[in-house]
């Protein structure tokens, strides 16, 4: 393989789906020669089970130590506590990255924790599922997916090349946005919709239910996913998920109001554009 | 073969997704030893080539004619000319049913053409798909789909027994209810999604649309529908439709207070409730 792999030694810190996909495709890639994962609680069995990793521990210090590539696939809420215990042994030409889903406050984590340090880079890869933990994690999670990469300002082009490489060697289409204008498209196509799939979900009764075809399953889908994770997704990421809610709201309004007059015109236009849109939007993505 | 079946004629009229669908199905279960077809417009020639028919005519009278059962598949605003046309030569002892998906109007118009001429029961197969006309028809579209029946008001129990054998001959689950109970239900889990899906579709800009991983293409699939066939559906059951709505602005309005508040707690409380009953459904769902 030519580049950077195999690296070696990748630590990946968390088992999760997104964090035991990323061992699983390393491993199966062969994009490392040693693999250290950090697995915390009751799925540190299954992790250990698996047999995908040289060392599997809860000591994350010893997790990084050594490896060139850190990937750091956990909850926001869980990454200050463990780049606080990671920073000193972190290896100074090492390059760090994460995978949460709003980019400007995990952005703020890495600096502050980093800073001096080591050097980072902030990834999301677009391959979540209502699914969650590493019983669902599999090699080819980010396989024609698109991972997103946000550098910090004035970033080490070594460092950025470096991640976006592992993206690609992990099967996925790459795209660098800057921080803020990643949290503003994902509110728009991935925040919104989970919180309108929720709120579909808790109108519709258990009646209305039990006639529910192909449609309703396709739309709700990601209602499944867990709860922890997507409140502390839309609260971390409130700022642009308010505008796209109110710009949605303003949209449905208008639409409510057509029905009301009876105006058929109106809503073609509206069904007719979506449709459109829908369609090409099916064709440009695999 | 048990029961009625095979007929000795079945009469398909409208051969777009639905009706072409039930044509191959009725034709691969052997229901029937001569199938009719109404086809129009350019389809025609593709049903034609498609050698499933004995029949295939513009002419609606001429393929009722003799026919047991005749399952008329055309979207309402088309049922009036054709039941207008059929009626003289429709078999008094034929079942009629129709496959529209609002049943209030359409069982009207059967009403209003067939009463005194012949029996006939509403069905509606949950089976739709964002694809329409003849090309995306498969024997395969009701396996395991419900397919909702709307008798009449004092029907006969034999044409109700009739329909539903039909529908479970083609691999359907049956559920009778009345007209206005469907379409309560359908409004909540099929029309009030669509309008969600086209309106989440428009107010999304083609920089988010880039990052769209597969959550958003399943919430939007549905959108990509016909926009003539659905601005007729959602006003011909607006009557449904707009509490259905009003209800889900509600819940949204409330969450996007709560996410405006910081509220974690209630936001939490939110996608719990949705991800318990979408999970479940999942299980009840095949």
């Amino acid at each position: 393989m030519n580049g950077p792999f195999p690296l070696a030694r990748l630590a990946v810190i968390g088992t999760g789906l997104i964090g035991g996909s990323v061992a699983r495709a390393a491993r199966q890639f062969r994009l490392c020669r040693e693999l250290a994962l950090f697995s915390v609680g009751p799925e540190r069995e299954a992790v250990q089970a698996a047999q995908i990793a040289e060392l599997v521990s809860d000591d994350a210090a010893e997790v990084v130590r050594g490896a060139q590539l850190v990937v750091v696939a956990l909850p926001i809420a869980a990454m200050a506590t463990i780049l606080r215990g990671i920073r000193e042994a972190v290896d100074p030409q090492a390059v760090v990255t994460d995978t949460a889903s709003v980019k400007v406050p995990a952005m703020k984590l890495l600096q502050e924790h980093l800073e001096g340090r080591t050097r980072w880079v902030g990834s999301h890869p677009m391959s979540g599922s209502e699914r969650s933990g590493f019983g669902y994690s599999r090699p080819d999670l980010f396989a024609g997916a698109i991972s997103i990469l946000t550098p910090p300002e004035d970033p080490s082009e070594e460092a950025v090349a470096l991640v976006e490489a592992f993206w690609l060697a992990l099967g996925a289409r790459t795209l660098r946005l800057s921080a803020p204008e990643h949290d503003r498209r994902v509110a728009a196509v991935s925040h919104l919709p989970h919180l309108l799939a929720a709120v579909l979900v808790r109108s519709v009764d258990s009646g209305a239910l039990e006639v529910a075809g192909p449609g309703f399953r396709d739309v709700t889908r990601i209602a499944a996913g867990p709860a922890e994770m997507w409140s502390e997704i839309l609260l971390a990421n409130r700022e642009n998920v308010l505008p796209a809610l109110r710009s949605f709201l303003a949209g449905l309004q208008k639409a409510t109001d057509d029905l009301e007059k009876g105006s058929g015109t109106a809503l073609k236009d509206l069904l007719s554009e979506a449709a459109l849109r829908r369609l090409a939007f099916r064709k440009s993505s695999p």
